[in-house]
Parts: structure tokens; sequence; C-alpha cells
């Protein structure tokens, strides 16, 4: 990922010292190795705007932090992931979007609470300020609004933008994608909503990442809770952040920071401790409506109501095996009003190990919980803050976490030495024998003008091993080999890559005999 | 594409005011209407700004200038675009790639000559200073280098990014699409360039765009020229961006800028003039080997010679019949050492008209031409610019001006009335009955499971004409029809939404029955 260059008379002092700082700083806080790679990162990057002493520009080839390129292997992987995740969206009869990579600032200004710190402004070059989108959701509201549109079922795949602490290695990049499955529209309640959870259950089955679980809450059974515990209204986002810690910290930590850091009282922390431990499906649900503190709140009667309704929906989708309702789920978004969920792997060996985070700024959505790969609520208000008249478009969504999922199926096709394909190509035209580049050439054309996907090299003479060669090493399964008897005879020597078998084919039955061999 | 609202009181006012002004600069100088919608648009931004005499904030409800929202009629006809050019690519055994949307400033700096301030900066937020990328070429030979990659076959489709002077109706943006395939390697001589050919043929052959010619040129030519017509060594970038006007200016013109602004002699203009209104194929490189004053030039031979060559292998590629050596094509980017080239829609009615540059900043690679849709070249050194040890990768590409053919596909779209289906759904589950919603809830789970793509109104108790007029305005051909009868029955009604046939289908066969009817 890292390579810098320019340094010729210094490179070996200036090199030394940065190891031995490394080693310092390293045994100062023990470190992770992606921690070193980025601080040596930046002392090379400081090395080189401080400029060599030959008077050289110093210059660091690399990307800028928090982003990477994608190898053809990891493209070929994340074509499979889009591939089936597009294919749930369509399957659920969702039509796709595109909005810009920057919008106006002030479109993005106001939505993200103090994570606003975290969006990408782009430089003041006189005329419109812009900033980099960091989410799709917001950007799906301005236009909802803007074309006054108040029905639409639509998935957006993109990616977004977040000056946030990069942790590559678990996935946690400054631009990463973001794959969304929104519905918009005013409907009869929870049946859109439990139609998100049954995507996000589809397409975790069909990447078979290992076991998962989906958490479901709701906002007003939040809201509604922190009432009845005795949390004083404006109290409620901050200490609903304390709860969201829940997956990373023991209920002891959370409640230190509920009474020491947020000021509450030991009592009301105390009982919201016994709700948030509850977890479980319809039948929670009934016991909190007969509750007597909870039944007190009118929002989470609400809320318990329509958790009850979306319940006997998922039953019918046959996805309550893996949905808990679990009181403790409290997701950051500030735009949320209704049911929240978030999708977790729960298989040991897959999930990384829990963050340290340190201070950290700015913890955003794809580090709230470790292993979450999926999350989503309604949010009935956004649109409305668009729209000039306040007109409100009720929408529900489902955001994959799909880095996440990448660096998964990265690291199990490296496990299993999985030979990743990164082209498609059915068959290479070859030959063993010299000045034959212009018959290599016409049987390609042939080949490509009946649509069929094949490779020549580009010599003039290459050597049949290196074909055979390059056949092995990208997967090509044919090799049409031509030769001065072949050409004499009208036929094409047709062989097997994988088990070196030869068969000579007519020239006017190849072009089937390889749509048959390759089906 | 706009909307203002905030503004109550004064809004008459100003918007009066705002139409009046309009017509005044229409008056003035004859505006497009493209035109008149951006200074309309400058305006409601500087009203905006200002805020109304209400105290409330004015908010422009719009996308960034130059840039646009994709509706998902636009995104279908965008993915069938994608689609044949991707199958192209990989036909020729292309992998893919990804790079960030932004890179180190640094990595552009000094690649794009005077177009350099056309680059979008991001703000410093503190940490790297980053910039936007401007094309797709730049970001790869980086990646190139930084990898150390020295043979690959790849494309790149992705959103490029230019401070221009947008012409959105002529599919003129400030964010666009670039699509491009290039090959690195040290092979011979071209044979990779040839095939690069060959697929701008392909591609503009299947996307059915009306009929094309490939120019093709050689920088090497261009520089011989110019050294033999007399032209001195520092002019010839300054005298070679004259000659690409040649597609918008006649050649009076062309020439009185060469003499008058460029100081170039009469005699060397007019000898240039002789040359560049030359056409042809083989034969004429071959004419011009053989002339007295071009055969002078070493670097104009060694271009002659690959002319040739080249051409003898688009003869073998069957595309000579498109392609024509045109010695006044001349593209703008610096980066080019060899063979140039750009394909140009030739059919009337569907070429965009002239476009009237008034002196504007920058006219980029998409404005070169009328009706250009696609370009590219050799460019030998670009790699080793990023290279520590100068190491060079020889590079040969082409970039599909997709922008422009999605403006065709939709202009087409639009005037053929054809409908254009933005989902893929199969059937419908519907009911004509009350209290059924579980019932269709169970069947479309169903169908979901088994991978058929299905729809499912929201509501409790829809009326089944609204369920078959959504079947009608999204194209769905097939409705499942649940009743009380049906259920008892184990069947299921199907109706054929184009004649409104229907036939009872029992429970088990449905899905194959679905399956047959649209496939």
């Amino acid at each position: 990922m890292l390579a810098v260059f320019g340094v010729r008379t210094s490179s070996a002092l200036l090199g030394s010292w940065t190891v031995s700082r490394v080693r310092f700083l390293h045994s100062l806080s023990g470190m992770t190795v992606a921690q070193i790679d980025e601080e040596v990162a930046k002392l090379l990057e400081l090395k080189a705007k401080l400029g060599g002493d030959d008077g050289k520009h110093q210059f660091v080839l690399k990307t800028p932090k928090g982003t990477r390129d994608y190898n053809p292997k990891q493209m070929a992987i994340r074509e499979k992931v889009f591939s089936t995740i597009i294919h749930c969206f369509k399957r659920h009869g969702a039509e796709t979007i595109d909005t810009p990579v920057f919008e106006l600032k002030e479109t993005l200004t106001g939505k993200y609470g103090e994570d606003s710190k975290l969006i990408y402004d782009l430089k003041d070059q006189g005329g419109e300020l812009l900033s980099l989108r960091y989410d799709l959701t917001v950007p799906f509201a301005r236009y909802l609004a803007m074309n006054k549109i108040t029905n639409i079922k639509r998935y957006h795949i993109a990616k977004v933008y977040r000056r946030d602490n990069p942790a590559m290695t678990r996935g946690r990049y400054r631009e990463f994608y973001q794959c969304d499955f929104d519905i918009a529209g005013q409907y009869d309640a929870m049946i859109p909503d439990a139609e998100c959870l049954k995507i996000v259950y589809e397409i975790l089955r069909e990447l078979d990442l290992g076991d998962f679980r989906i958490k479901v809450n709701d906002r007003r059974i939040l809201d509604g809770m922190f009432a009845v515990c005795g949390v004083p209204d404006d109290k409620f986002r901050t200490i609903c952040s304390t709860v969201d810690k829940l997956d990373k910290m023991p209920w002891e930590d959370v409640k230190k920071e509920m009474v020491n850091e947020k000021g509450l009282s030991e009592a009301a922390a105390d009982q919201i401790g016994t709700y948030v431990s509850m977890q479980g499906g319809m039948d929670l649900a009934e016991r909190l409506l007969q509750d007597p503190k909870m039944s007190q709140s009118k929002q989470a009667c609400a809320g318990l109501t329509d958790i009850k309704l979306l319940f006997s929906y998922l039953q019918i989708f046959q996805i309550t095996d893996k949905v808990v309702f679990d009181l403790s789920l409290a997701r950051g978004l500030d735009y949320y009003t209704g049911v929240i969920y978030e999708a977790l792997l729960t298989q040991a060996g897959v999930a990384p190990v829990v963050e340290a985070q340190n201070g950290a700024p700015g913890s955003t959505e794809e580090s709230v919980s470790v292993g979450s790969v999926a999350g989503g609520g309604r949010y009935d208000g956004l649109v409305g803050m668009f729209d000039p008249k306040g007109r409100k478009v009720p929408c529900v969504g489902v955001s994959i976490g799909i880095e996440r999922i990448f660096s998964i199926m990265e690291q199990k096709a490296e496990a299993c030495a999985e030979k990743v394909r990164t082209t498609e190509v059915q068959v290479m035209v070859a030959s063993a024998q010299k000045n034959l580049l212009e018959e290599r050439l016409k049987l390609v054309t042939e080949l490509w003008n009946a649509g069929i996907k094949a490779e020549v090299m580009y010599k003039k003479n290459p050597k049949l091993l290196s074909q055979l060669q390059h056949c092995e090493e990208s997967g090509i399964p044919l090799v049409a080999i031509l030769g001065e008897q072949e050409l004499k005879d009208g036929v094409v020597k047709l062989r097997v890559v994988a088990n070196r078998e030869e068969v000579d084919i007519s020239r006017g039955d190849l072009v089937e005999e390889i749509k048959r061999r390759t089906s």
C-alpha cells in the first residue's frame, strides 16, 4: 500500500530513524500493526514534505489515508457480493437511482448531529459550497423532496465519505460503499418494515457468512422507557448514545457513564438496566405492554404494539428464527422515528475482535457493534426537512455494511486458497510455430465476432509454453492451437488446459464446440 | 431540476425581477434555453444566500451545478449501456480495478497542462491535500507504478470530476462517467493498439447509435509534420491545439489563429494546411512515407510505418470500413506519445449541433469534437512519471464517452415512446377481497423463496383495480390473484396483464408456471 521514492543520499539515515521511532512508539503503547503502518505513513509523508537534501522532489506514492484501490481479485469478489445483493433487491421489486457524489453543503447541514465534523468539504473554488455525501439516506430524502416523489422502492449502491479514524484491516474506510434499500410511502403499519428485515435475512443467508441474528427495537420504546425511568427529556439523546455502547462495554461501565458523566440518578440507571437486559420476541412485547411502568408511556405502547404486529409478519415471512426484540439496541443517527434494527454475525472466527475505542473521534454507524453487517430503521421526518411545506414522506430502509462483508469474503477466499478468476476468457488462441500472428488474429476475430470471450498474445512469435502458462495462471479453460498442418487441414487443435487433452475440431464447428464446453 | 422554497412575502416580487433580468439577458445575447436555466439557477442561489425578509432560512433544493440525479428510467438505460460495454471488455479478456474518487493532490499535479485549473480540490481539513480525480488514466498509472505492475489489460468504469462549464443538454457534466479500457505492457508494435480500435468498433456497433467513423493519427506524425513545416520546437504544443480546432472551425480561421495569434509564418501555416486536409488509409501512409518533405522527419516516418502496420491488423479485424487515417486529428492531452484516435457519430439528427465555444474555459476532451463518443491513444511515458526509477510501462487505451451515449439513448427512448421498465418484477400477488393480507404475504413469501421476482401492495385491503393499475404502469406481466374460493380450491388465479386472460393454476405448480411464462 505504500511506496516512497525520490530519496537519494539521505534515505538510509532517515529510514533507520523512522524504524527506531516506530519501535519507540510501539514499546510505548502496544500499537497494532495497522497503527504502526499508519504512523510510518505519517512520518514518511512528513519526510516527503520536508524534501530530500538533493533538491529532488519527494513524492509519496500512495492512496489517500483511509482509502484503497481494489485489485482485480478484490473486484471479482466485490462483483459477486453486489450481484447477490442486487438480485435480492430486484426480487423485491426495487428500482435504482443515483445521486452526485457531492451535495450542496447546506443539504447535509443539521442531519448528522455530532458526526457532522466527519463530513468532507470541498475547497471553495468559487461558486457553490459543496460536501461529499456522508450517507445515501440524506441524498435520497433530498431527491424525493426535490422531485415531489411520495412513493418509491429503490436501492442505491454507491460510495460515501467520512473523515473518520480508519481501521482498514477491519473494513473501516474513509471511502466506503453503502448499499441501501428503502421504501418510501404512506402504507399500512409494519408491512414495508417487515420486508426490509426479510431482505436482510435473505442477503445474509445467500452470502453464506455464517450464523447471524437481527436485533429489533423501536425509537418510541426507547424514549418511552427513558421517560418512565425518570430520564429528563433533554437527556434522552445522550443517554440513548450511552445505551448504544452496551455492545462494547459491560453494563457496569455503561451505568457508570450514565451516573457519573451524564448525571443520571442511580435509581433511574438501574431501572434502565433492567429493561435493556431484556430480549425476546412477540411475547416480550406483550409482557411489556402489561408492565406497570412501561405501559404508562403512550409512546412505548405504540412502539410495542407495532413490534407485535411486526413479529406477526415476520412469522409469515419465516424469518423469526434469526430476529430478536432487544431493548438495548439504540442506533446512533438522529433521524430514526420508529422501528430500528441491526444485523450481526454471531459465528466465532468471523466476527472481528472488539474494537478499542480509545476515545476515537466519531465512532460511526459501522463501528456501532462488533460484527454488525446491516442496519436501518424508520425515518418518517427526514423528507419533510427538505420539503418547502414540510410535507412528510414516511420511509423505512436498510443499509448493508458491504465493506465488512468484502473483508470477510476476502479472508475466506484467502483462507481456502480458492482461485478467484478475474477474467471470463473461454479460450486462448495460440500457436506453437513462428510467423502465424496473422492467422492467430484471424481466428480470434472469428471468435470475438461470434461472441466468444477470447484472448491472443500481443507478440509476433510467443512461445507455446508461455501461452499455456498464461492459461493456467488466469484459469482459461481452453486453448485453440494453430499450426501449418491445422491450417492446411482446415482444423484447430482444441486443448483442455485442465487435463491437457487435445482434439482436432473443424474450423466451422469451433464456435459451437467452445460454447458447448464452457457453458 | 430546481425548486426553491422558504420565500414568503417577497417571492412574487423577486420572481418577477428574476424573469425580467432573464429576459434582458436573453435579448442581450441570444442565450440557449440551457444557458437561461443556468442563469436562473445562479440568481436563485444568490436570492437564497441573501435570505428572505421574513428571517426564514432560504434554501435551494437542487443538485450542485453541473451534476444530476439519475432517476430509475435513466438508470435502466445506463445499466443497459454499461452491460453492453462491459460485455465487450470481458470478451476481450479484461479485468477490472477501482481506485478512490480522490487522490493526493500531488498525484494529479503536472499531468493535465492547462486543464489543471479544472480540478476539484478538497478543503484542507487537516492531513493530506486531496483532489477529486480528473480522469481514470492518471490513477491507473499511479496504480501500476505503486504496485509495480508491468502487464495488465483492465477496464475501469467510474465517475470523474471537472470544474468545467457544464452543457448538460448535450451530455457535458461536471460529474460524469468515464469508461476506460487500457492495455499496459511491452508488446510487439500495434497489436494492442489495433485491439483498442476493434473494441471501439464493436461497442459502437452494438449500441446501435447510427453510423460512425474512427479517426486515427499519431503524435509522432504531427510532431514530424510541424518540424518539416518549420514550426519552432517550442510551438509544437500550441500549434497542435490550434489544429485540434479543425473540427469546429474552418481552415481559414485555424490558419488565422496560427499566423495572427501564434506568430507562425504564412508559408508554414499553408504547408500544415495541405497536410491536415489529408485523409485516407494505408495508402496515404505509404504516400507520405515517399513525400519529399515528410520523409525528412524520422519521427514522422516511425509514426507512418506504425500506421501502415496498424491498418494491416485492422484489415484482419475487419474494421477498416469505419477507420480513417486523418492528419487533422490532434487530441488535447499532453501524455499521448504515439497512435491517437477518436470515434465520431456521423449520422445526421443524432450528432448535436456545433457548440459555440465563446471562449469557454478549458474545452475538455469531451468537447473536442461534435459527436465524439470515444477517444484514446498510446501513452508510454505516464507510468514512468510515478516510478521512483522512471521505469516505463508502455500503455494504450480508449475511453468511451458514455455521457453523450446516455443522452442519445435517452433521446431515442423518448422519441420512440418506448416503455422503459425500471423493475424486473414478474408477478404481483393481489386479491379482490378484504382481509387477505396474510394470505397474500404467505404467497409472496413462497415466490420470493423460490427466486421469483414478486411484489405485494403494502395495504391491508387494496382495491383490485389499483393493484392491476400498478402492474400496467410498471410493466409487470402477471398477477397472481387470491380469493376465498382459490384458497379453498388450493389454486391461484394467474392473470396475464397484456390480454387479461385468467387461468387457475394449482398452488404447487405456480412457481414453474410463472418461470415458464416469464422466461
